[in-house]
């Protein structure tokens, strides 16, 4: 199991505190410089359509087996694979996308709060139906 | 980046080629068996809650560019990013399930058409608002 880094985040965060929690509202533009490369495997996407970005979150902190929900403390401690902590056995983390401009090998999203640097290892297309569930979907 | 296997598909597929497509009526069955060591990182999950699995798709085809959509000759290639195919730059899998037990360290879900075996990699809550798009959010 050997991860290829495919792209990176170009972002104005630079440290992980400054970055918000994910949530809908946040719309924090960021650029996916895909490693040219791979430019043919993006050929299909357009914009305005919603993208899942796989990054590896290089800057997580020391792995807990339980974590307060959104690092509040008044939060009971959970099971962390049950929260979207970032501090995870594997550091994968998940995040939907919209997708701004495509140009070339640059992806320019809204919603992606990681940090300048942070490795991406995947980008798929947001579909409906099998990325819903089904009480949800249209 | 170094990839943890935290458990293990088991799964009454055995063959690729037997897996359905990805789609919102499969309702595959199957367990995911966690390394018992993280047991204690699923506290929290509830029966009937959506989740999000990551698997490593070990026996996925040698990676093109370009492909044919749902693997259908009749449609024309596409970024294989831009599709949900397996055989991406990183075989990552993500699956949206429904949890329909938990007991111990198995969690039994369906929508999981893996094969018996898969490596499992991370799981995650579905979380309404941050994992819809704006205009499908309630």
């Amino acid at each position: 199991m050997e991860l290829k880094v495919i792209g990176t985040v170009r972002s104005a965060l630079a440290e992980p505190m400054e970055a918000p929690k994910q949530g809908p509202e946040t719309g924090q533009r960021a650029v996916i410089e895909l490693d040219p490369a791979w430019q043919p495997a993006l050929e299909g996407f357009r914009a305005g359509q919603h993208l899942w970005v796989l990054c590896w979150f290089r800057r997580t902190k020391p792995f807990k087996m339980r974590v307060h929900p959104r690092g509040d403390p008044s939060r009971p401690l959970r099971g962390v694979l049950a929260t979207r902590s970032p501090n995870r056995p594997n550091p994968l983390s998940l995040t939907l996308v919209r997708l701004v401009s495509l140009e070339g090998n640059r992806l320019q999203v809204a919603g992606l709060e990681a940090v300048e640097g942070t490795p991406v290892l995947d980008i798929k297309p947001w579909v409906p139906g099998i990325d819903q569930p089904q009480d949800e979907a249209k």
